[in-house]
């Protein structure tokens, strides 16, 4: 027996960036996300020997199989099970998209399980068990734009559907600055952040940001949901600039990506940028303009992949 | 007849950024600067037949002259002084510095104005004259660090001297990333910063960071120095980053740099950077690592010049 869930990535629009409970990953701030048709993973879950994570195939040793075999025992305390489990992945997220996995990957987890044990959970409860894995996965559970509400403890801090088909011209392309893992992970770099003089007036900003961003979404304004979606990532980014001690993301081609927009958008492709924790650069267009976009870009950095995404749907159950 | 007086450029430590009263040229917030031996610029001023502006030996026409025939009317109104005027200006701030030369071009043409017509100044009145030609003028009349209060008034706001001759092993590496005249003025990045979400805190942290690092000055703490300049840089730059719509000054090369010095100082080559209104990178460090720090620098930067300067004196009259 045997069963198998897919869930796709997300991007935040609105980010998150600060836990107020590192172990229960509650957030400080409520995030948005579009997720991604163009990325996901599939994951199934059956009864071994002995515990296994395989991803695209092969077995994961040691560091590599920590964090989901951690989660598999956060899964069995909760849920009263015994069983030694075999964990399959198929990550159909390319390095090269510079995107982050974990999102689609432990949301497909938490589902696989919960089929697997036939859980009877409604979305809301797999967002919270998403959560566990990964905070940003509580969104992956949906399709279209989702929220993340922070909540305040683990039955209040899930993920919910703003729209999961939304009617609203968005493209996503995908630029690869830097395939390399990060140097700061995303845990230390939240961490860090806390110092910094702007995180206090960053986590009071959240609310009116995430209502604005609703509005924009609401009244299908892309210019508006793409200047929010750039400046919420640029204060993301100013207050790990602004952290002591002070770190960045960002690399050379980072700016160099960032100025590329800047001028397309001046000279009237209009796109914006998000960017994550990493060097990667996410440009958000419609859909007329992906192609000159993507011919631009890869005029300027002829080593980067470029890839393009549209809206993506929620998690699903393949057998 | 002829008066010729001597400004030394500076650095500022703790940033203006931000006005009050774009006229008055009053700041929103303090500043402190370091004066640097290697740059200065010598003006001297007498009277002619028509006013004029030469610079480096080369007669300046409209735009390139603007800025210094309005300042000598400004002087001229305020003084109820009737006659024409023949400024010439020798600048010893290599364009390849990366360093604004407004602060002591303001400064020495205030000096040779106040000393042609005998004006009887002290030291903050000559201050209060020079920062209405640029702001950072204010602090080139004193040498070693100077602190500009922004004050309230005209009367109000000048610049004082923190400590002249300062017994501290400090020096400032300049490193060029690019001589370009900057896209984005610093009257307009000024401008446009107010519309940052962080701008406020920035501006309430004013008092609190100047107050660190006049403690850390007077403690001789060079790594204190290194660290709030650094800090106040980036909150500066992250500003800009996160207005409304975000601009930065950064280029590749500055992010380069920043991480270059990131590595340096865990490496233990203790050394800080501060950035103002360009790419440029100014480092700060003791003088054993000067040389060690210039040749790891200039071979990551081949085309990049890098001159290094040490604390300069304050303003004087040469003839």
């Amino acid at each position: 027996m045997k069963k198998t869930a897919r869930a796709h990535t997300n991007i935040a629009l609105i980010k998150y960036w600060g836990k107020a409970d590192a172990k229960l990953r509650i957030p400080l701030m409520s995030s948005l996300s579009m997720t991604l048709d163009a990325f996901y993973t599939d994951t199934s879950l059956e009864i071994g020997e002995e515990d296994g994570f395989y991803l695209n195939g092969q077995f994961q040793y040691e560091e590599s199989s920590r964090r989901v075999l951690a989660y598999l025992d956060f899964l069995r305390e909760k849920y009263q099970i015994n069983d030694k489990l075999i964990v399959k992945s198929q990550n159909h997220v390319p390095t090269s998209a510079g995107l982050a996995s974990s999102s689609s990957a432990f949301a497909a987890l938490a589902a696989s399980f919960a089929a697997f044990y036939d859980l009877d959970l409604d979305k809301a409860q797999l967002s919270r068990l998403a959560r566990m894995g990964s905070g940003s996965a509580s969104r992956s559970i949906y399709g279209g734009f989702a929220i993340w509400q922070k909540g305040f403890d683990d039955a209040s801090s899930y993920a919910f559907a703003l729209d999961e088909e939304p009617d609203i011209d968005l493209q996503l392309l995908a630029v690869e600055i830097n395939q390399n893992p990060k140097k700061i992970s995303s845990t230390q770099g939240m961490q860090q952040a806390i110092s910094s003089p702007f995180f206090k007036p960053w986590v009071e900003r959240n609310e009116v940001e995430l209502n604005e961003m609703v509005a924009a979404i609401r009244k299908k304004d892309f210019s508006k949901i793409g200047s929010i979606a750039e400046l919420n990532a640029n204060e993301m980014h100013a207050i790990n600039l602004t952290a002591k001690p002070e770190f960045t993301y960002f690399e050379p081609n980072t700016i160099k990506a960032i100025k590329l927009v800047e001028k397309l958008r001046n000279d009237g492709l209009e796109c914006y940028y998000t960017i994550d924790a990493g060097p990667n650069v996410k440009i958000l267009t419609k859909l007329k303009n992906v192609k000159d976009i993507k011919e631009i870009f890869m005029k300027e950095f002829p080593n980067v992949n470029i890839i393009s995404a549209g809206f993506g749907p929620g998690i699903s159950i393949l057998d």
